[in-house]
């Protein structure tokens, strides 16, 4: 697809420099754009390798437009006006609708426009909203609800009785609706309690590939509206995730932790169960949660990366810490 | 199904408090209770929601009971036994035996009472015991032999020469079997070391979505009788894991490393490799354990959490912690 | 397969004390041997199970042969060896070249000499080289490039746009080009930046099971010849790992990070997004690495194991360790 610089100009309501009738047909980096990509510069840092691009337009800030050259797209927010202009640019192919002579359909009347790769199984009593994809080898459980527009790579396990919203975006390998980790005790051996909950998935909800949520014990998890899951995250029964919360690779969530709206869980942390994140906090990458947290903010735990040798030492009188500081008081 | 309170107070051997007739035909949680419902209290601090609740039974403490109206079934462990009766009144759909069209097996005198879901493919010489159920697209290798009651939900991957004991469930996406991580070193470049040993698992072990768990190098990998283990776990070759040991979420076990019976490891927790842990040890969640531990006890490390800008100023003190204890002794 | 002691001894130009005419025909543990076992020793405190053995053959150095007996093999590098003499004899079956009925392919000319099992889908303008073998229920994306001798175990899902070198082996349930974790924020919620880059993944790479790799942004995620990347692992989108580097389980390698060559990254590490690790660094099991490396070492953070209430009394003092190095400096 080719636009040019006039036409985004007037379709997101931003002024550009340059010569209006340019096309571009491409986004890239700035290493590897030809003429006719369009890159985004946001950070003063990346100014040095503008005169090794091939591009020839820019989206930047008026700030930064000064030192640019050529097509010039200014805007408040780069990296956002690029988004949306990839998204026009790269617009997915529109879906043909078919259902695959392989598929083994426990349900009937499977609404007609969507499109369903091979080998996928579906269970009873599913709807699918229309212009939904559903890749090769998927399974959709019994009593599954999809609404409009889903798009589940290949691969993808979803158990019984799991609600999931519009526009929603599954990756390969996820499994959504798993029995959670519940058990009681009977002298040393384990009692299964049945995992009778469900899993409600907001709408424009996106999931990465390989990640784990499972189905509630009694009620159901429920990830909110606009929630984005990276891959490989683990997200126990009974959790909740409030709206436009964005949580990163590796993370585990236990069991009943209530995550606010809008946070940020950075990569690989981890949430005890039980616990409640207020709305806009933001987890740096790595760090464990054990107690609730009813202040946003940006909260931290572990320790900095230091050689081993010393970090050997360090950490060895980690271990007398509390002692030394008691000798310390007196 | 509907059970009276007496039934169940027969079936369990507890007393009752209230109406033996009342009938329940579900589990629920409090909030989400109707009349029918059965649930459980046994923490005081949940007591103030029970003027709320629609239910009109619930299972608790004898010192809990005297705060409780209606019908009461009282007992020590409210929680296993609502587990107990979660799982009479959930009871499972009899299985209807059949192994559907699409099945590939290269294996001709499978066990007629199992359940085959489509897409199966079962490699030679395998032998499932009856009563058990393969879900959609599974994979079972060459020689793997499954014994009774097993639960395969859909897309698990068994690799060959995998041993697995009865009623042994495993969820979607779940991997067992795959190669474990041995090269040796020949000037930069790794030489693997063919992985030939196999995996054992005992009976009643239940293992959660998307977790691998690696066939050994030479012997074999060997997770004991009533193991549980999570979600998103890593069981590196050659670990052994003892009986009824809780393996929570993303937990990572590194090669032979051997942890005793009812130990229980707390989620993103990761044990270096080699290492032996003793029985009824306890590893609190994100623990690191890199050397034995030959007491039974609760073991932890890491650091709690903090604002990020108090982290900062105290991580920085942690890289000098070593200096500072030679100063202070000075 | 039976080898004498002479052919190896040979085969690789190694000494060998003992009867070459003695055939053994599998590799084992110390425990497990029987008779025609071999086994290796390279460190003395295993000295003490050789008298239990049945093994009449070891791999061993010349240091520790003296205390060996019957039959000996001496080199420098007994695991090396004894990896090589592994492969020796584990040497896989040949493919049976096939491609499976149920295979549904949606390019026409695939290589003759591959396998394909069972419910493989390989989508539009696929290559795989010859000698290539791809397990049951895999999934191939449009454009996927594979060279010779790959091996893809089952339920692999591969994006499109891939591209994949010589002789790679990628385990079960692993996701090679999902979308990477790439949003612009527009005042609460997300807007997804469209993942165009692709992955390339070099020659001799090995990949774990549920292992996933996202595809770049704009530009590819890249994978230099020779990495070994263990099981659960998360590499980000535009992430570099240089040659011959290797990634133990549960490691999360964020977005732009990029890795040198030769390095050791241990279990459950997470590296930090567009940070630069430099050749030959060692990262220790579960370290945060959160600024560049640019000098090669071992590095670690984190805080050692130790009893509950005890690192409950230290983790207290953690958080107070500036306001006590101030007080002291007074």
């Amino acid at each position: 697809m080719n636009i040019t610089l006039k036409k985004i100009s007037e379709k997101f309501n931003v002024e550009f420099i340059g010569d209006g009738s340019y096309e571009i047909n491409n986004v890239s980096s700035i290493a590897n754009a030809n003429e006719n990509s369009i890159i985004f510069l946001s950070d003063k840092n990346f100014l040095k390798f503008l005169d090794e691009t091939k591009s020839k337009t820019v989206v930047t800030t008026k700030e930064l437009s000064k030192f640019c050259k050529n097509n010039i797209i200014v805007c408040d927010n780069p990296y956002l006006l690029f988004a949306k202009i990839s998204q026009l640019i790269n617009k997915q192919d529109k879906l043909i609708y078919k259902i695959h002579s392989s598929v083994v359909s426990y349900t009937n009347d499977l609404n007609k426009e969507i499109l369903i790769e091979p080998n996928v199984v579906i269970g009873k009593n599913v709807t699918i909203g229309e212009k939904s994809f559903i890749g090769t080898n998927c399974y959709i459980g019994d009593n599954v609800k999809i609404s409009s527009g889903a798009k589940l790579f290949q691969n993808v396990t979803i158990y019984s009785n799991v609600t999931i919203g519009s526009n929603v975006i599954i990756h390969s390998g996820t499994v959504i609706g798993s029995d959670g980790f519940g058990y009681a005790k009977e002298n040393n051996s384990w009692i299964k309690i049945p995992q009778i909950g469900g899993v409600k998935i907001g709408n424009n909800v996106e999931i990465g590939s390989n990640t784990s949520i499972d189905r509630g014990a009694l009620d159901n998890t429920i990830i909110g509206d606009g929630v984005k899951i990276d891959n490989q995250v683990q997200i126990a029964h009974n959790v909740q995730i409030g709206e436009n919360t964005a949580i990163a690779g590796c993370v585990g969530i236990a069991g009943s932790a209530k995550i606010g709206k809008n946070c940020s869980i950075g990569g690989g942390a981890g949430i005890q169960g039980h616990i409640e994140i207020c709305d806009n906090t933001q987890i740096t990458g790595m760090s464990k949660v054990s107690s609730n947290i009813k202040k946003a903010g940006v909260y931290s735990s572990g320790t900095p990366l230091m050689l081993n040798k010393e970090w050997l030492k360090n950490a060895a009188r980690f271990k007398k810490l509390n002692e030394l500081f008691l000798k310390y008081k007196k």
